[in-house]
């Protein structure tokens, strides 16, 4: 299998014309800027990529344009988030046409199962594919944390090379870095915290999959290259910035979940001039008026438009 | 559009052969049975009839099974469910595909959103077919209730014909029946009660769709005609009874959730000698040993073997 | 130890002077009333009771002030809620100093436990004394659900003589409801709900302990005694009746939860000229306004002022 | 008011003597040991300290013992946790006979409030008292997490002096600390972290009240020391140290919450002949046979016996 990823892997936020077909435009341009800025890998059809948005034929629309657009650059990671195994293989299938890094599978959902599902789950992942496969750990979505045993578990097995933790739990990612440390490194550990990235690389993670990364790739860019070089206080003082930039996700009035957080990424990104509208998948709306105001005020008050 | 559907109404639960293809030798002995039991109609594709593990095609062959089994002698609902607006009007494509009485689809799932999201969403469902729409509100697997309100509101701009309640929120549903008859009846309500179908009748439900109609469908169907005729020692005797059958859903050890209710509904079933086996679809185990044997005691104890 | 207690058992609301102090001219007037209307008993320091906002002084002042007033003419239940043993057994030694029928207690609750703590916490207050011992069963509150087996097992040991319901999961007292009769019914059963009571009587409860009882004992008395006689038609007519009436503790937009709720029944007390005042303890504030203007509405719509 | 404080202040667990009585020479045995590792403050009656397991006289005899153990040493604060304003304000006045340095509260529990109810609790709790108020946030407990917008506001308007932050929400400290910075510092804010205390420094924390401060309170003070002088690589070494000790917490398998984590503390301390016995208040059991023995392999391993 191809070497574990770590560093910045940003999780690309996708964005859509007004009729919301892809707007490949933007898109290449958004690809070309995180590329340039010295990120170490993208992850596509994330949460915030609309996974969850997507039929069966946008999905290989997203990954066919994704690569293309990356054209080899770097590794490309592809969620192929479902609610049941089958399913997951499928998307999984529709991947494996293209050249990419790996994919990045969640626990099953909808359907409540408990750990032996879970393991059996990613065990059949394993079975129906040799591409590497990180665990995707993200409870507010899927309602089951994944727990520290069974993923060092599947990791020693050689089900799992890395896991995107998600789960906002900070005393557990320290155990599962202590754990995967103790048991020779078997995984790349990607925190998707925005706000405490550093706090994971204290914990020792191996990079970051921030979806704020797609508004300032730079800055989690300079902070993971601190990182490497031992200097916390720029991690810290990176952090504390990107901290308040991370609120475009979280000044919406007009809306919650992920219309506030990924309609506050792509509003952000129309303001700067990288998409050409803010348009959201149904149904969900566009941030509007005021709410796109405050994103703004956001961006100046940090130098960012 | 078609009569709204009242009476019993079960999730069919699908049979599968060891190798997880469908059993249509028992799917068409199942059928029959449920049909001859006397319910009024059968809700295919339910969170029971594993929706959430069927690939797009897998939906279709059940859809195309079921209809072919049904042979027009009860009206067929058809659930599609999925995590966004896109995903679920594919299934209701889908769905038109075949004669059927209506589609079953449940608030928007995965990615976090919020009330105007699931408005949006049923519009737009309700834009895209002529058939009749049943809201399934089922916080268990997609964590939010639908409000009162806004069923009421959507049934009074005739986007939805009916609710298929599993909320488990009995004081909710009596708001929601209070409503409902407030409003002029534009809601069938269907309850997904198994153990409390008598109280959601004194709550006015126009019927009830239980997966454990699977296994005694007759019970169900002899309780439904005593509420219509207002004995309620009946209504209420029978229910006691099903109480007790349904522990057949709740006797699995080596089991939780979807793997010990379906479970233990398949397990029954085979049992009865009515399913060929209890299989189970991925990655789920079908129950074996003594969870078996504990199942066939209920049975056993309640006179059905 | 005394009689089980069957029947309408209101939690008894507290009047409040604007200094909130206690205003025992409106509670002996509110306590007549309720007796009056044929309660079977009044229960005392319940969730409505203000239990929580009542320091050790004010609780001794609250039951020596309804035992005064009750004057033995029904028997009182008084709740003991304390977050752990030691604290409910302080409580159940001033409640010893006064005439009553029995304590109403919790789980503990703030120190995370398991159900082995509450075991021994019923145990210890079953070794503390004599009177006999209701389970009050709030998760709401509490944040743990009393299982069914357990409740069995305590009443067969002599340690439990009824349960307060007021879980809201009718399914689960289906089952605590089975599981009494077959034990040969050592428990009283009494259900918290206002709004499903009829459920609540469908699945064989020995009463109920409705807080909108406060505003409309006699509703609940007739709904009672139809229940008695098997004219179900009655207790469901009276149940959708109330539930309209129950609005009263919704319609708030200043408040919620308690403030909501107990609010609301203290203002449409006080709209009927039973309450001097709305007052709520600190640090709730009492309903105002508007609020109080939706309240009187739904009492008119409903002939109750 | 007195200065805020800043540093390791251990929330202190109560030694027991197998009657539940106090054990004073243990008690006094652990405050000197802790004073002499240099902690820069004690709190007692924390949720470790076992407030909520104590009557209003255990609370002042747990006071006065440690008032009385300390003398004047370092700064205590007293936690004052109850269900509702009146009765935490007889703790504060309780609390007030004695020479301490403030009190912790946290927001109502029991009783379903809003936000508006825990401001007027903070308001009426600093009206009440001249001693400064830590606002204790453990929604773990509480089941209400406090908003940083809040503790901001009632900090400007001097309620509050300190938080003690148990919420186990790292981003929401994280822009606590940078609103608190951008307000002039009005706040200490201490985390309650035992694992993830480097993260909370990184994020601008003043100190840390770490359970597991009891059993290796000489770690918990190294790694504040390395933090003031800037060496991060210090504060992380000692941290993923005191992560593997905190497992003393975790892996008891008779006991969860309250009783395998102060239970487990108490264990340690019992096994380095610390305490006298590992004894819990009721109705928690203390530790035995394996469990016992599993506490003692960690602190084995960690050089800790």
């Amino acid at each position: 299998m191809s070497a574990p990823i770590r560093g910045v892997v940003p999780p690309v936020t996708v964005p859509l014309l007004d009729d919301r077909s892809l707007d490949l435009v933007s898109y290449q341009r958004q690809i070309d800027r995180l590329i340039d800025a010295g990120v170490d890998g993208l992850f596509i059809l994330g949460s915030t990529g609309e996974v969850a948005f997507s039929t069966v034929e946008r999905r290989r629309e997203i990954i066919a344009a994704s690569v293309d657009a990356i054209a080899g650059r770097v590794p490309c990671l592809v969620g192929v988030v479902d609610t049941q195994t089958d399913r997951v293989i499928e998307h999984i299938k529709t991947a494996e046409e293209f050249d990419i890094a790996g994919v990045v599978a969640t626990a099953p959902f909808y359907a409540l199962g408990g750990i032996p599902q879970i393991e059996q789950h990613f065990r059949l992942l394993r079975a129906a594919t040799e591409l590497p496969i990180y665990a995707y750990d993200i409870p507010v979505c899927v309602h089951t944390k994944l727990p520290v045993d069974l993923l060092i578990s599947l990791a020693l097995d050689g089900v799992l090379q890395g896991v995107k933790d998600s789960s906002g739990d900070d005393v557990a990612f320290r155990y599962l870095s202590l754990a995967n440390r103790r048991a020779g490194k078997p995984l790349s550990l990607l925190t998707g915290h925005e706000v405490c990235v550093d706090a994971a690389y204290m914990a020792g993670a191996d990079g970051c999959v921030p979806g704020l990364g797609n508004v300032d790739p730079d800055a989690y860019v300079r902070q993971w290259r601190a990182y490497q070089e031992g200097d916390w206080e720029t991690v810290r003082t990176e952090q504390d910035r990107l901290a308040e930039l991370m609120r475009v996700a979280m000044v919406a009035r007009s809306a919650t979940g992920f219309g506030a957080g990924v309609g506050g990424f792509k509003t952000a990104l129309a303001c700067m001039g990288i998409f050409a509208t803010n348009q959201m998948p149904e149904p969900v709306s566009r941030l509007q008026g005021e709410d796109v105001q405050r994103v703004e005020d956001i961006l100046a008050e940090l130098g960012m438009v």
